[in-house]
């Protein structure tokens, strides 16, 4: 697969986050000349929170997961496999999530609830965790603490993304250095709620999983909960927050303690990252597209409207054809279903005023909003003018490509 | 445009409509070698059903229909244009349309308050009025109630479809023959609620605006408004049924009377007709396909989860590459949010049941399901087991050519 033409030109700058190991490995269950197996030791069970697919067929380790954080979100390992998601494969699949478990928890002499599990790929088919076992024990003991690691975990748990995923971010909470590193995949089956990415950001903050929990499920809706490829949703998405606790700082006890809000940008702004370089890697994307709404009712209605915009198939070929075709962003609009006066709308694309009381403006001049269409980051702006609601949202462009992937992923 | 694969293979087998005229003409809006206007005038004002748009940015001319609608719903002319939506063209839209109305009004001899009419096209384009004026006193001298107007309406009324669009059925009320013609248009920004799609139905029953309107709605939902082929709603979309009242039966008061139920079985069989040409046209259209809900919580689940399906990109992509990726359609119904257990889903496509207890049956074998697969009629079929809800609705696969041709449309 080609490497998308949104890809960053260099690799990310990343730091290491004391008190967790990581080793990658290699199932060769789908792919053959690359790791597939990326496993996260921490030094003692440490806090965790989660966001996972609210999809009705969830798969196995989704299943898993949500039962580790249901019973206190303590980790002490997170294992993710690349090419087969383990979803949709019935008491076969749960019993091989359960071995791998029992595996890594047996070399780390931990409990295996405390084991975090994450899958993606091709649904349908029983994880052959017989591929993945004998791995096991030899990465638990080669895992180590240094950061080219984070580049190989961020590497091994691609499946169709073209490039790797990673941000780190230095913050503080009171007077103590923080970090926080993470690392993502996706670019297919993205929609809100999560489609098929991966996340796992960890930190060494020192946090109760609750404070975890609460902050990572704010700062997903505004990053990885932001972003559309298809309008599709997976059966395995997981996004996984793990704070070591290595870094000594005052006690947090709460996600609004105003010691926090550092710690909470800074985690918006690794995310929020991460998900922007998913749907730069969106199949056949060839243009990040920022979807900008505000005055409307509230911000729920504001985000509706930019999905409505951000999934129009019709919104997102004229983009891939450079055509300003600025008529489906008012069928979008439209078709969202919220309080919307059309006489009142204001679209704006690349910053340029188009619209004015119901109708093109006058003294449009298409020249500069052709000129931003060329360009491979495009910005739609649409006013509705009743509120005071507002979402920013993210989305690609849909183009020939996007067909030639989805048309024989499987073969 | 290269007609559609799935385009019939001889003209429909029209029947004329007592009480009714037609003619085509000729505006060079967008069109150069074709009719683009069409004209259905009646004899004296007949009742009219309508339903539109629930587009909150939808155009002028049907603000304009609503309104005859709402004033009891009795019409005495049908202008439609094709090439201009007159769509978010704030005051000089409304404009343009009463001066239409004025004109066919002046015409006929009756009210602009009883002319119905109906656009679609390029968005944002205040309708010249001035190149359709002229033709209107024209074709309302020309009108005829030659049948074979009917299929230079179904010309006459197309934008990007390939091909032309019309039905009839015979059928009774009480003892007295009915005839039933309707042309229909449409094949991008479908979805339900009705997208760019006009539809023009009309018979010679005798049947009040209010059991019209009640008996439109009803159908509409099973064929117009159950169909899909990009999930966008156009600003445009009119299906008016008209009743010339030309045939003599017993009157007829409700929709529920039984002796209705056989006109309401042949219109729903006209206007399920139509609704299944505009998916074989969907723009880039090489399969149809049919999805079937059963066994889901209620009617209204079961249609969600069949459109979550029919409006997934991934599963219309798969089926574009002839790939029995069921997987995806596991998925699609998980996203639909709607109540499913996972364990006891039963997916079929072309008939051949696919999964049991949450997996892939044992003894699934993928043969016949590939060779469904390379015809252009495809059937999934979902049974969720948990109720007693229902739903059938058809959509086309996603091609490269659907991209080719919204890429570029405008230009």
């Amino acid at each position: 697969m080609q490497k998308s033409p949104l890809a960053p030109t260099s690799p990310a700058d990343l730091l290491a986050v004391p008190g967790l190991r990581l080793a990658t490995g290699h199932s060769g269950i789908k792919y053959k000349n690359r790791d597939d197996l990326m496993l996260m030791c921490f030094d003692h069970p440490v806090a965790v929170g989660a966001v996972m697919t609210r999809s009705r067929t969830a798969s196995a380790p989704v299943d898993w997961c949500r039962q580790v954080i249901h019973q206190g979100g303590m980790a002490t390992a997170i294992l993710c496999n690349a090419g087969n998601a383990n979803a949709f494969t019935g008491a076969a699949g749960h019993d091989a999530v359960r071995r791998c478990a029992d595996a890594v928890a047996g070399a780390m002499g931990t409990d295996p609830q405390t084991i975090m599990l994450a899958s993606t790929g091709v649904i349908g088919e029983v994880l052959p965790d017989d591929k993945i076992i004998p791995h096991l024990a030899p990465m638990v003991a080669a895992a180590n603490p240094d950061v080219s690691n984070w580049h190989a975990a961020a590497d091994a748990i691609r499946t169709t993304d073209t490039f790797a995923k990673a941000a780190s971010r230095k913050t503080r909470i009171g007077d103590t250095d923080i970090t926080i590193t993470g690392i993502a995949k996706g670019s297919g089956m993205i929609a809100p709620d999560m489609a098929t990415m991966l996340g796992f950001l960890a930190t060494d903050a020192d946090l109760p999983p609750k404070v975890l929990q609460d902050v990572l499920v704010r700062v997903n809706e505004e990053s990885f909960n932001a972003i559309t490829v298809d309008g599709d949703t997976s059966t395995s998405d997981t996004v996984i927050l793990a704070a070591t606790g290595a870094a000594e700082h005052i006690a947090i006890t709460s996600a609004d303690d105003a010691h926090l809000s550092d710690f909470v940008h800074a985690l918006r702004e690794v995310m929020t990252e991460l998900a922007i370089l998913i749907v730069k890697d969106g199949e056949g994307a060839s243009k990040l597209i920022t979807v900008q709404v505000h005055g409307a009712e509230n911000d729920a209605a504001a985000r509706r409207i930019a999905f409505a915009i951000g999934n129009s198939p019709l919104v997102k070929t004229a983009i891939a054809g450079e055509d300003a075709n600025w008529g489906r962003i008012v069928m979008a609009v439209g078709k969202s279903g919220e309080m919307v006066d059309r006489d009142q709308l204001d679209i704006s694309i690349g910053g340029i005023l188009i619209t004015s009381n119901g109708m093109r403006r006058p003294d449009y001049d298409e020249t500069e909003v052709t000129a931003h269409m060329k360009g491979d980051q495009i910005t739609i702006q649409v006013n509705i003018n009743i509120g005071s609601g507002q979402a920013t949202i993210w989305t690609c462009d849909l183009t020939q490509q996007y067909i030639i992937i989805n048309a024989d992923y499987r073969s």
